[in-house]
């Protein structure tokens, strides 16, 4: 690797420093437990949806107690373990240099590491998120990123942001940008982006582009002092981060603004609940307060809005949800029955049989009049 | 539609102006044709592969001679131009209120259009594209918008962009944004965006978010003087309409930085030469002179690239090229012969196999020397 390049000058965060600890920590475990005529292994949660459960303190879904271990007695262990020792260098390296990589990148470097190269992506996106279990540091700590672009922002809210040249930058969400928004960066931690200042009392998280600029259009910020979210469809992590940060230390109620399909009641529950893959950190990514404002199958007969009929495959993420815990509940068991009967679906752009206007000046002051927000 | 809602103060615009005029100019057509006693028709270019053909006056591929018509001979185009006349009323609403509405919306609009409301979302866009054609005015001046979003824009360029509430708001593209960069709107034509300084030398348009977080990362757009676009994936028609501008208005060369797939040679093949969609729109989108920097088939070999196989849906698209009048010329068939020949691909981010710097250090160096951009 040459050195040329702007570093980026965070400087080894805490988070960082904490990493290197954590990572030197397994590197001399399996290092022992070789020296001492062990088979090496790590021990890790079962991540599926059978190994969650509800932690009543942070009232998240996290990993239970089930448990797997990565053991060099077979050969693929073998080699999983032999790359989490390359991985481990590659990230120590990183923070050294002060850069980051994508995920894509760390796959494609590790074809200088002869057998313990990656045969695919998965690998390397699950090893990153192993290493997350074991150390409880967060990927934005070992300096990976992901692909994913992250939220764009509309509403009176200041943040100031540490850009890559190690200045720190104040900007407004509504006064300093374009009528495209904030886009966040992938790293939303403290060390990057701080709150500053705003006027608002709540934030929406909205699923579709469409959606997001009919709000900004008809300035839905302005008018009901909202900071709008663009969630861009499945949220990003730094997406989740944004939204959990805006409700702990802002004390604003998140609320989240959907279609009516079983895809998108995931996109609710991973920022309410917590998603299966990252449970591991729904502490850190999930806000159990976050309201769901619709689409949901009731409003598809109240409001009659404009339906598709539901795919096979629509129907097995319904019965999907019925049996996952984090579903589990009066709301969304008889939401989930609802849509099955009516065997439709709906798009929250739906809102425009009635017009233009009608989502900001009906829809959704009935609907977050009745949740106590508006 | 009720009247509240902040209009989008931009006022009617001299475009929207002219397209109001211009539809009069079709419902007009139509009601002359009917008073006439004629069955009503409206006649259109084929859009075709076969139909483009190559303008020299402009370097870029339009429509051909090759026509169909749309007519009430039958109950489908009946209903057809039925819908083409509520079209024409909602956009001059909107043009007369100072709103806009996606073109999703505006299907569900038509739930209230009886016989002619759109059964699929396929036939309202077909007749936005329609419409444009015959009045040779651009859907941005229809008031209509897609839900695409927008490039990303790094580098030291500063635009006026005239927000939603009519300010004039200037914006540094690497001095005034996060490091997420600017987000161009859907609107980029003059009365919404104006560029106003830069100190660049080029643009370089770039496929993937990993790629253009790693030359924001290694400082490229400030080392070598570029503005860096992210196209994300296929590009928006803002995205290659902002490209367009770069190239005519400041004089800057524009090069493309893609994948190496079938799929990557289209997104060039969009910006450089017209999108086979939007060819009665390429002289507005399209910039000829747009350079190819990689990665080609030829870089698999030349930098030990790492590959994936093709797929056969790749073959397939490769062996569609060998017969898009876009691609016969000496360079895109040797390229494309090569790539069947190796029956392989890559990624850009493959580069990282020799380290994080490499891409900046040395690949863009070479290549864009050679084409005597650097």
């Amino acid at each position: 690797m040459t050195k040329k390049g702007k570093a980026a000058p965070l400087g080894a965060s805490k988070g960082s420093l904490k990493a290197v600890d954590e990572l030197y920590d397994i590197a001399s475990e399996i290092y022992d437990q070789l020296r001492d005529g062990q088979v090496p292994k790590m021990v890790l949660p079962l991540r599926t949806k059978g190994n969650i459960r509800f932690d009543t303190r942070s009232q998240v879904w996290k990993y239970g107690a089930l448990k797997g271990a990565r053991t060099a007695k077979k050969l693929r262990g073998a080699l999983m373990l032999l790359r989490t020792m390359y991985v481990l260098e590659f990230i120590k390296g990183m923070i050294d240099q002060n850069k980051s990589s994508t995920l894509r990148e760390m796959y494609y470097i590790s074809e200088g590491w002869d057998l313990a190269k990656f045969h695919a992506q998965d690998e390397s996106n699950l090893l990153a998120e192993d290493l997350e279990i074991i150390t409880e540091c967060m990927r934005e700590d070992f300096r990976l990123r992901p692909e994913e672009s992250g939220a764009s922002v509309i509403g009176n809210l200041t943040i100031e942001e540490t850009t890559r040249n190690g200045e720190n930058r104040r900007i407004n969400c509504r006064d300093d940008v374009g009528d495209a928004g904030y886009t966040i960066p992938y790293n939303v931690e403290k060390e990057k982006v701080r709150f500053r200042s705003h006027d608002a009392k709540f934030v929406m998280a909205i699923e579709s582009g469409g959606m997001f600029d009919r709000l900004v259009e008809n300035g839905f910020d302005e008018e009901s002092k909202c900071i709008l979210v663009h969630l861009k469809g499945q949220p990003s992590r730094s997406t989740r981060r944004l939204l959990k940060r805006l409700n702990e230390e802002l004390k604003l109620p998140i609320s989240t603004f959907t279609d009516c399909d079983p895809w998108s009641f995931r996109i609710h529950a991973s920022v309410a609940y917590g998603a299966i893959k990252t449970a591991h950190i729904s502490e850190y990514l999930a806000t159990p307060t976050a309201e769901f404002v619709g689409i949901t199958p009731s409003d598809i007969v109240n409001y009659e809005m404009p339906t598709d009929g539901l795919t096979p495959r629509d129907v097995g993420a319904l019965h999907a949800e019925q049996t996952d815990p984090r579903f589990n509940d009066k709301f969304w068991k008889e939401e989930i029955e609802t849509m099955l009967r009516l065997n439709k679906k709906a798009e929250q752009q739906g809102l425009a049989k009635y017009g233009l206007d009608y989502v900001t000046d009906t829809y959704l002051p009935e609907k977050l009049g009745e949740l106590g927000i508006f």
